[in-house]
């Protein structure tokens, strides 16, 4: 261990035995975490290869169980979002694909800090279970076509090792290390193809565009270096995603952007997901694929694809139908403008933050949610308002808590005397043909 | 510490509260190794400014006791050598200056690795302590002039924990940390002065003189940056210095040169050696101290002085009037050369290992030492041989060690059809005017 730390922190390039030998080691317990935390400063400040970072990944991800999807038919893919604020987009193009028979075996996370997790959203449908056995997940992929499950059995222990060592010792921040993190999770989790949802803005972990094109080559690397054909959108976070940030109240916004009525941001992008996951799954060129999705949210099968997974992961499809049905916070709270004129900025992170302080998030693993709380923006980056002017309504158990929230949430929203330029949803596409801007 | 480990990372200057409160929170071992050992990584890679390395070194002096030499008249001056094969100048320079009236209380180590230690040749002296303790240590320098004893009392621990956990995350090899580790040792030790012998070459630490300038420099700013004197001589280690590698036979040869009777080489940097550690205590410029310190050895009183303080250390003076009483080793061996021609070159680090192999060092801490054992070199590098001609005779406790250490010395040793060019004895003198090369 001693000569590969060594090695890196001149430069060296490791061998793929070294690599091999450092997260066997260290998963077995035979490596202290003082020589690991030396050796990931010095690939923090050396880098690492295309080669070594893939490398790195497979290790990572055989580190653990390799789920096998083979036994389902067809194409499966899986989509990746590195996190945002309002990023309800899975619940929307995993119906929409499936509809059109494209399998989606998704694992997901719980919200943590400023952003939410699609699994404490699934899980505001009542009666849904998200805690699938891996037999139970996989006939609900097989028979709907797509099933949203927790992470189940001993999925890549390097990688929650590694990321408590990083989280401690300032070396999260790496884009080897990130993009091996991330993609080892995908490539254990078995699916042929990769779509990878890039956030970049004030809600995102990359709050450059540059930046978090150079994680998506990172990552599209990877999964080409091992034969998992992988696709990243590169797509905007300076702003929440969409109107509602929370957990009930996005699974409402879900239902409103399946039924052709949600807000256009959230639409746009996830017709954009969706196209590149069916683009992956062999059925045509993305410009066409979008079509198709449009057409599912047109027909209405991408709902009713929606409410058969929920249904069949044993929630009540009634609320779905009818979202009037879902428990109610006991506090409401509108949040007035500060000032007249244009909102030229909102800090995603802040908004997030602040939903969390209403009950809708989380400060630390293992917290409750309250389900019924969180945030319906009325007004958006972009928008006029005038003085006084409700911008966001806010949900909570009790009115002390939008009161702070509220403190928070104003801290986080900027009113100019000039409308903002526009910006894209999309800033850029990531394939191994190289990256397109937008 | 999350911070301070994320501001080096990214190359920012630490303040002296930072890098206070990292040593003094690790030495009460509230900063987890892996969270050190990630900023030692940063450090490494990174670099420290002149003014963070001494606050670091004066945060390490202070993490244990600082001895107070100050109920001892006169001016203090220290010597420290970072460490040779066959260095024994200590305990020449330290009588001979003694013998002029400068006081020398001098800590020292043991021998590990290839590298011998001042306390073991000591030790060798039948008779001798030097476990004394600190009223001891002070009343022989008062008295005698010098003493030469172990590190005694807690002396800079952030150093002990620090260069451990270097020594298994590949951070040793780094000018601010080694530079702070040896000064706050000097700063601790209490004296007035400091004279540093930074060996260069095959059998030295660094191994080029640029690199041993680049060190001397760190110190020398670190001494004048505390307010203690700091002079640092780069000697040569491509060779060793004088003929004898061991303990016993080491002495006699510290006991032939205070008679005018040694090697040149050694003679000639003893010189050099004790002319500065005058030239701090202020008997005046560095030439005419030589002939000072020359002056010494001619007059006998440099030698009366060594005897007088192994004497007061409890060693036995006769076998220093008369080294044939040392005892012998049981086998001796003659190492024959394996062609004609000049040798061009001594591995130094491997003659190390080679006298190790005889028993006069230690491969791990506290392994015992053969005070009898060890190495006389009859050909050094620049001298003409014949094939079969002796060029080394070995010491130890049974022939089978000197036929390995054999094998190990041939290794070492290269003979070529021309004679080598010659090297100087002192490659630099760097002092806070600056860089003097020779």
């Amino acid at each position: 261990m001693y000569d590969i730390i060594a090695k890196k922190r001149d430069g060296g390039v490791l061998s793929d035995e070294e690599i091999q030998f450092f997260i066997t080691s260290y998963v077995a317990g035979e490596i202290p975490d003082y020589q690991a935390s030396a050796l990931l400063m010095a690939i923090f400040l050396r880098g690492m290869t295309p080669h070594e970072t893939a490398q790195l990944t497979m290790c990572m991800a055989h580190s653990g169980d390799m789920v096998d999807l083979s036994a389902i038919d067809g194409i499966k893919v899986d989509k990746h979002s590195t996190g945002g604020v309002g990023d309800k987009t899975t619940l929307i193009v995993a119906p929409i694909v499936a509809s059109l028979g494209v399998k989606v075996a998704k694992m997901s996370g719980r919200g943590l800090g400023h952003t939410g997790g699609t699994i404490d959203k699934m899980e505001s449908i009542p009666g849904l279970h998200t805690d699938l056995d891996r037999a139970r997940f996989f006939e609900i992929v097989r028979r709907v076509g797509c099933c949203v499950v927790g992470q189940t059995g001993n999925l890549v222990p390097a990688d929650k090792k590694l990321y408590a060592l990083r989280d401690v010792t300032a070396t999260v921040n790496c884009i080897p290390l990130i993009a091996s993190s991330i993609m080892s999770k995908k490539i254990a989790a078995g699916s042929d193809c990769i779509l990878l949802d890039v956030k970049t803005g004030s809600g995102a972990f990359m709050k450059t565009v540059e930046d978090s094109i150079k994680l998506a080559q990172a990552m599209v690397e990877i999964g080409e270096h091992v034969g998992r054909q992988t696709v990243a959108l590169i797509t905007d976070m300076d702003r929440p995603l969409g109107c509602n940030i929370g957990n009930a109240i996005e699974i409402e916004e879900v239902c409103s952007t399946l039924h052709g009525e949600g807000p256009e941001d959230l639409t746009e992008v996830c017709l954009d997901l969706a196209a590149n996951m069916l683009y992956l799954a062999g059925k045509g060129a993305p410009t066409a694929c979008r079509a198709l999705a449009r057409g599912q949210i047109a027909n209405g099968q991408g709902f009713a694809k929606f409410c058969e997974m929920a249904a069949a992961q044993g929630g009540n499809p009634a609320v779905l139908e009818n979202p009037a049905l879902f428990p109610k916070a006991a506090a409401e709270y509108d949040v007035p403008a500060a000032a007249d004129g244009w909102i030229t900025a909102m800090d995603t992170e802040k908004c997030g933050i602040a939903s969390v302080e209403l009950g809708a998030g989380r400060e630390q693993k293992g917290d409750p949610v309250d389900y019924s709380a969180g945030i319906v923006l009325l007004k958006k980056t972009g928008d006029c308002v005038c003085r006084g002017e409700p911008i966001a309504r806010f949900y909570a158990a009790d009115k002390q808590k939008c009161v702070s929230a509220a403190q928070l949430f104003e801290g986080a929203v900027s009113i100019g005397q000039e409308a903002p330029a526009p910006v894209p949803l999309v800033h850029a596409r990531v394939s191994a043909a190289g990256v397109e801007r937008f």
